[in-house]
């Protein structure tokens, strides 16, 4: 607007600057080996500006989950397979670009879902809630698409469940074996299931 | 033997309790967020015997990968799937198992392996050696049954990694949801692939 003046602090930026660097952090070393010390600092941010945005530790991990890490399994599974041409198709695309990449970075973090959820999910219910509802809308997308593909699959919950608990298993192996090779493997078996089911 | 003194100190039985206390800590709150100190105490231990049997947090971790949850998956999975009628038997009973006694406990830890694995195996190559090879006896066992099941199975690799994935990975998912229910959903996708490899 005329006559407005450019704020030089922007409280968006900065919150979400503090969220990018915290996920980054949480995904190499884990929420409880993260200080928030570690993050103000990394982020460039005062105690003052960030206990602003984050009155705690506890409520920066919640909205890692649900503006960090949400919007990374809608923007990587997904979309994706909403928008391939088959649920067989989508599935095994994601499952492959994730595998180019992992090949291509040299190094396995695993799934950061999965690696909250592991770390987070049985001592409090609220990041129990937080990452049940994302892996729900994860699953959902994968049985809508194989609905879709063939229409009232009786399955089509038990393969959503199915391939998203076969894809963060096979992070975790992956992890372990600092290799893509376990989601490869994974993605051959899940083929042959979803060609069964194919009308 | 005949004149021997029953020592009141028995350094066997006191490393054993180490590794119970440890293993359930570990499983119940994480390795980082349990401190060496927490373990002596609830095992009763002074430092002097817990620093003799484990100069470090590291090797007692190791410990309990190598003698804890490698025997736990070897008696709760290897076991029952060796000697079970076929692979698809033993790999749907001990998922039923497992669901029912998740059930009966009204909580999920999850899988000690995966657990261990996501918090330790980026960041430490003998943590990631460690768990890797549970991961990878795991698989053979499940191969090794596909294969007596059906001469030559040509994706009996293959499905020995899906079913320890799609395990892990549901045990995930029932962590985040504090339920069974993926437990027994895979399962069920689970049958329909290995039946569908039967001779």
């Amino acid at each position: 607007m005329a006559g407005e003046r450019k704020r030089s602090y922007d409280p968006v930026a900065l919150r979400g600057r503090i969220l990018d660097v915290a996920a980054a952090a949480f995904q190499a070393h884990g929420y409880h080996a993260t200080s928030t010390h570690d993050i103000m600092r990394k982020a460039g941010v005062t105690g003052g500006a960030f206990h602003h945005h984050f009155p705690s530790k506890k409520s920066l991990g919640l909205a890692v989950v649900r503006e960090r890490v949400a919007p990374e399994v809608e923007q990587t599974w997904i979309a994706p397979v909403r928008t391939a041409k088959t649920a067989l198709k989508g599935v095994l695309d994601v499952f492959e670009d994730i595998a180019t990449s992992l090949d291509a970075q040299g190094k396995v973090f695993g799934c950061p879902l999965n690696n909250l959820t592991i770390e987070l999910s049985l001592a409090d219910p609220e990041f129990q809630r937080a990452v049940g509802e994302v892996f729900d809308g994860w699953r959902k997308a994968i049985a809508d698409k194989a609905r879709t593909d063939k229409a009232g699959a009786p399955n089509a919950d038990g393969i959503g469940a199915l391939v998203v608990a076969a894809y963060s298993g096979a992070m975790a192996m992956a992890k372990a074996e600092q290799s893509a090779e376990p989601l490869r493997l994974c993605a051959s078996q899940l083929a042959t299931l979803l060609r069964a089911m194919r009308p």
